[in-house]
């Protein structure tokens, strides 16, 4: 049994033990929710939890991969798993064209499901998934697709705030995702590359994240959409020769939100020297928020209602007890990793399972960061004109 | 006579002695202006000058200004001081719209005419002016458009950078001009929020500089763009009422380059607590390059040649004798301010003058960013689809 | 058992099985090792342990800590603890004052040690310390004092950089230990104030990691030092009625190096809005060498062999898999958190003990800054006057 | 006529016309203060200025740079110049050697007399020259020493800040400069490292600013210090062969304030990266301030008293009309350059003059300095122990 697990569930599926977990995928985001499950209830009050099965399709490596990561066993059928009656939480951390078998077998199941962004790899997926999640909840099974950034402590202090108008009425934002992983020209060929397997390039695989957080931070709809994209390197190696890569490398777009204000979204995979950084620069009429993800324990905050002599951009060092998540955590000053978005969003989870409340993001949510994105590509592919998103949300909802 | 000055013009106008300058135009531009020929001098070696009139409406306080600023005289009527032999410079600080008028008549009077900009308001009065300059010209009468931030040490530094390869092939450029001084709504009503006295908004203003430096830095032409323009606060106050602003608050576009190189521009007058940030980032294939305008001594420069394990963008503290215009200055570390732009840039027109060149950039590269900018305003007329700007160029070439 | 444990020591206790551990202290630093325990077979290859036995005084809290944290079972009594057969691995997470007896019995019991900074709260106990350290060694038991800012990626990569020369000769040191949570006057009164009980203030609290960096970085030996102790609030509120506070809020002092080299060290607890700022500046004649733990992820380094136009102070975000640590970690541009610096510290600790090597820094290394520490308190106490510190760490060696 | 000079002077020399000046020196230092003669009547409203000649050995020379620097006449004999009736201002470039002579020459001519930093070499010579400005006050002659950081804009607004009781009780200041031009070793011998010709080192030379910024930003008198100092490259190439250096390459110091603050600073001229880095860190019970001269445009502030949550070190771009000489120059976010804090200096100088009050920092003040410094120099030699200034500085009251 996980140490510290205390409380139990009241609602759905496992209310009278520890919640089993099985999660599906050892890879990047196998080991990164693997170590969320280890230690969330470490540092949070969750209900008990147990971190039963790890599925994946090479038996060796998923055993080895189990016994590294904390699960009491590994499995090659994830079938076999969702059918056990032991589990009661299904983590789905395999690539986005498995998305959605896999979590609309495990919520008829009736297993609590989280998965990775984006929710799939095309619109239709997406929606049936929508459809198996809400058919889901009216038997108490929970679902929740794991856009982790909004547990960043910064970010979620950055909502607070806005919420609370400290930036007033927000104008415009400006949100980026910027990697350098694919400048080199001579990077090699992967399925990431391809549209069949990837869905999209930067746009899905990052862009995603930011168009999440314009939701999250300000809330309300996008209703309409401008898009490019653009791939600069046509050709990589591959095994037996160079290989078309068919997605994109960079996009740009335009989001209007119905409370006219104006989002910019910039994604690149060639934007050299830049790791991982994820930028949001929102500006209200009172104020403006600062945020990069590769500093992602600080948070920019101006405050414009101080007097013109003495502003300037804080920066607030997002450690205090008083900040979201970070009670759990250590003294002020010492930073937390990337990989505790994870701990937070499965801490979320486990607290709304338990509640017997939606967590968010919902799969609804996630369809409609899926038709923001769809919409972009839609553009990209009409000279960049303006794509009205508003009702095609409406079909989702 | 201005105190330093040493050599002779061999060219044009004022050929056997010192150049009379006159300056129209006593505002904001007008005593930055001064400023730079007041002081060009005691720093470089040019052609000797003598300020000589400053022309503005009002009878006092121009020739307040005059003293203030070191001009010898000052006068109301600039067709009066176009017409007079001992000027041999006009230096145009008006306002947009009568740059036409004044910049025609004082080269076909055979002065050098520098202008700031924008060129024009208006495409056709950008054009005539480009027609009169390239006439002039063969009369070896010089003209200039004054993208002053040309002359920004640490931007001359990064141009010489990308000409030697240092970033490789450019793929993507982030531009974006902000300030916040209309993000208050009761910010009054001025000339500058009405189409008919300033063409456009936060486009023309501050975007202008963003579009130069794009061309700047990475030389060619841009091909296509789209744009978005939006409004946040619609009415002002005005002496007599509320009244309707008739230009953009912030404005994006993607542009095209011929090279096949992408580049965003975002600019904004809303944003709140970015008082004068003009930002560049330039990503190429072996490195990247950082700058804001807010921080005008410094250059971010990342080498993606050198190892993974010690790469990083570097902060340049561009204020070495081995960087642009700096030798003239002060010893390493000790910082300039943003007025000496223009006074780098009258020591590269007087340079110019004196050569007997062709000083950059030409009003042809200013009509060029005209160009840009009304593909820009098109393309937002017409739901931010792509439009062609080659075609049009051409006919300015 | 712990997950992932797969080698096996072949050297002292514990060769022939897993690795039993107890930890003693489930305070801010039991929290911080535990987690590393309980994580560090998840990402590095090490011995297998298991997480044995917490131990603290309160029966009802150490059991919940024991749970919470992942240990298998609690105990109240360390003496017991040590003498069991299945415990390898004695963790000190105690107050200072408790260290000498807890270590020397833990030795003797031939228990591989590992103690938190500082080594122990006055000399002689340290000096007892390092002898039974010495005496263990010969029996194949290990011992290391956990200054585990030894173990943060981006110091480790500025100890290479330094020991590759790429500084070149060191001249200067600015080392600073920055925090507030003194700053408040209210700040109630607590054993760490007292000097019978915390040894002393800031010096040996914070600066004792500032002057271990120095050794650590550096190398050599520290020869003679200046010191200043202050204390700012000399009363402060206990339980009834103000208390008199006996030890440093702040700290200044200066090391000699046998190189030559000179090290600033500044320490303070109430310097106002710096949350955890431990900050080196090394300065060589090739090179220099930035750091701030409140941005652990990234170090500042700047070539002063590359030619002055290009040089610049480089922000490297130390998430490579070239650096080290990292290639256990996340892709690049993923930070880590503060706590790694303690799973670190535990991968090589049990990786010299597989090894039969000492770990380091050891007792010896302990003792060295505690001799470096009260030289300084000695000079403080002597009008700041030099004292030297070489003969004093020969008794030690 | 120096354009744009308005009023005139009712007290002391000129009273009754435009104030003649003459400078000594026109190396960097005369080169620096030209430009504020130059300029600053074009921004402030200031007494009418002339600017009538400028003084050197090297008659050519000094031609030449009168003329570029805009000064009507070159002279080369100093003392012919203050005999002149038309001179009513002398400021003095000139080296360290020979202010005391030209000061108190001029002082007793009844010229008003701004002076570079430091005072003078010696102290003898300091306490003559403060002699002679008590001396020439009595007949309305006033004089000022030329400590040009108290004009940084974003220092007089710290000091503002500070006097507001925004950061409240100074507990300890953190003082540095940091240059490197003298990190190469081979870096050639100059006057300005032998004791006879410079005084002392980095001590005298810029560690002089940062004791005075002490005194400018909390007031109060330093009561005691203690001081080190050192030389790492002992000989330099000379013209002959090596030389010996004889003044300090570094220099560590911490001063008692009289209201019980610390201040430590500490010099250095081999600090490799770092080009004119005057940092300044103040610390009280309810905020902090920071400044790097790198950036002198800015200003770190965090008010302690805000939330904990929404605390930070806000960012202020110095460039507001709110803000200490800024009115006169630009836009917001318009940075200006280092030269200006000469501009400033002289602008208060002529207005002190015009008041017929005492310009501060007045020679007492530069006085003072020197007595600290020579304190500091004190404790180096005497194993760094604490050096009582309190009883020397009566002596200069």
């Amino acid at each position: 049994m996980n140490p510290g697990a205390k409380g139990t569930g009241t609602n759905g599926p496992g209310a009278r033990g520890p919640l089993g977990v099985a999660a599906i995928g050892y890879a990047f985001m196998g080991k990164a929710h693997s170590n969320a499950w280890r230690n969330v209830a470490s540092f949070f009050d969750v209900p008990a939890i147990e971190q039963k099965v790890l599925v994946g399709r090479d038996a060796g490596q998923v055993a080895d991969a189990a016994a590294k990561y904390g699960w009491a066993e590994s499995a090659t059928d994830w079938r076999e798993v969702i059918a056990r009656d032991d589990i009661h939480i299904v983590d789905i951390c395999a690539p986005g064209w498995m998305h959605a078998e896999i979590a609309i077998a495990a919520l008829e199941a009736g297993k609590h499901v989280l998965v990775e962004k984006p929710l799939a790899n095309t619109l239709a997926e997406a929606e049936a998934m929508n459809a198996a999640a809400a058919a889901a909840r009216t038997r108490g099974v929970q679902s929740m697709v794991g856009f982790n950034y909004r547990r960043v402590p910064a970010l979620a202090l950055a909502r607070e705030l806005i919420a609370e108008g400290r930036v007033g009425t927000v104008r415009h934002v400006r949100a980026a995702y910027l990697q350098d992983w694919l400048a080199d020209e001579q990077a090699p060929m992967t399925w990431r590359l391809r549209k069949e397997t990837a869905g999209s390039g930067a746009l899905g695989d990052i862009a995603s994240h930011a168009v999440d957080q314009v939701l999250f931070l300000l809330g309300g709809q996008v209703t309409e959409v401008t898009g490019r994209l653009q791939t600069f390197v046509n050709r990589r190696p591959g095994p037996d020769g160079p290989e078309d890569v068919t997605v994109d490398d960079a996009a740009w777009a335009t989001l209007t939100l119905a409370s006219g204000a104006i989002a910019s979204v910039e994604t690149s995979r060639v934007a050299t020297g830049q790791k991982n950084s994820l930028r949001l620069e929102i500006y209200g009429d009172k104020g403006s928020i600062h945020f990069d993800l590769e500093n992602l324990n600080e948070l920019g905050f101006q405050d414009a209602t101080a007097p013109a002599r003495e502003q300037g951009l804080r920066r607030i060092l997002v450690t205090e007890p008083d900040h979201p998540y970070l009670d759990a955590w250590w003294p002020q000053g010492h930073i937390i990793g990337w990989e505790h978005t994870f701990t937070h969003q499965i801490r979320d989870f486990l607290t709304a399972i338990q509640a017997g409340s939606q967590p968010s993001p919902s799969f609804e949510e996630g369809l409609n960061v899926q038709y923001i994105l769809n919409a972009v590509e839609e553009s990209a592919a009409t000279k960049s004109a303006l794509v009205h998103v508003a009702d095609r949300t409406s079909k989702g909802a």
